[in-house]
């Protein structure tokens, strides 16, 4: 049945896997979900759950098959490199159901990369994709990530997968880009709490949150209104600076994302 | 039938539930897992997965009781302040199917904190818990977090989520700590990789992770040595010292977890 001409436009989602026992540890704070999450944003993509596992087949193969099918896209980080705990590769053959097998096109990228002969056998490890996968360009160190069906694999190190990325962000195919503007104040969120469930009410295609803050001797909270409409989100950011002032506060205009 | 003498100490797992679509919308960045991850394996738990979800009823509901089943402890951060997107306490009774009560305790504390006449209906929704949950206490605005069963539901505010995780700390039962090493040198992954995969595997009971870095123009790889057997830790640190040395590498002894 074609689409009703005034049904809402699809929202394209996705998952963000990140792969590591080192975030798990607590050893490594992740970088890559920020990163994701904006660089998402911008091509009409809204990241609607992480979830970081750790560097266990069982658990990548089950995680993978589950969020695949729930979500548009997946983006995974880690475990591509040439070491004994980098499974990823396989664990994504292993849950397509697809053999892995050396990509000709990668070796050849690794033998360009390094001098002659350093591609030892644990790097060529980095050459070997699902079969039926595509490379994902690798700016930095050359070894490429790679995409089979909505599956997006890219490398942990924050800036091969944010190189990788930038490249593979222009071919997704996204809605409308999530915009935002922030006001924060020095009042209580309890003070406020009333008047913004009124504003959510009746800006019900936009939404509302409220993340207090406390700095040093400063508290407060931060108002962020979100939605893909710029007109209503600008009226609605009106009202939520008019209620701070209404209720004796000082509107700071925050960031805003266009 | 009893444990057999002989059998493995169990090993305690948790998850860590962040809500909040501040950190899925990229604006935040989460500050909670790193905390989280090193308080556990202090208590003896391990962190096995993390999820970050966005302040959604379905959302949180479904994925508290996938988690709850599959790991000995569940904590989420997030969504219990008294605005209209705090959402978790009324979804975790759904989870456990019983009612939200006003919790006497947790009213008496919000009225001893906030000066007269100002806790208002906003602020009580603060007071309201799963029937049946234990509060936890937040020795900065009072506001309790609580306990159901296995599940522990925690602020988002990384200074309250410290203070609640530090005074409930003491209460968990654990197992065996997870102790580890590092050592870091400027070879390259692929170098190392034939070497780690043989150590690793004359030490199964360890887990021997590598981490590529690339600092400015420096770049290398550190060594992670994690296992809970001291002795067997100190001699397989060794070996890693030994290895790279062999390949021609400087090591560096890094941060280490006892």
């Amino acid at each position: 049945m074609p689409r009703r001409a005034d049904a809402p436009p699809k929202t394209y989602t996705a998952c963000a896997l990140i792969i590591g026992n080192e975030i798990l540890s607590g050893r490594v704070q992740d970088e890559n979900v920020a990163f994701l999450a904006k660089g998402l944003n911008e091509a009409g993509i809204r990241l609607r759950e992480v979830r970081v596992i750790p560097d266990d087949t069982d658990a990548i193969v089950a995680t993978v098959n589950e969020v695949r099918r729930k979500f548009d896209y997946v983006f995974t980080t880690g475990g591509i490199g040439p070491t004994h705990d980098d499974i990823t590769a396989e664990c994504i053959a292993e849950a397509f159901a697809v053999k892995l097998i050396l990509h000709p096109e990668a070796k050849r990228l690794l033998e360009g990369h390094y001098p002659p002969g350093a591609v030892n056998e644990a790097r060529m490890r980095m050459a070997h994709m699902p079969e039926g996968a595509t490379l994902l360009p690798n700016p930095i160190s050359r070894a490429p990530g790679f995409r089979i069906d909505n599956v997006y694999v890219l490398a942990g190190v924050p800036q091969i997968m944010q190189a990788t990325f930038r490249e593979l962000s222009h071919n997704l195919k996204g809605g409308a880009k999530m915009l935002s503007r922030s006001v924060s104040c020095g009042l209580g969120e309890g003070v406020l709490a009333k008047g913004l469930a009124e504003l959510q009410a009746r800006y019900n295609d936009l939404d509302i949150g409220s993340y207090p803050y406390f700095r040093r001797a400063d508290f407060g909270v931060t108002l962020v209104v979100r939605g893909t409409d710029r007109d209503r989100l600008l009226t609605a950011t009106d009202e939520v600076r008019m209620l701070i002032r209404t209720l004796g506060g000082d509107p700071q205009d925050g960031a805003s994302e266009d």
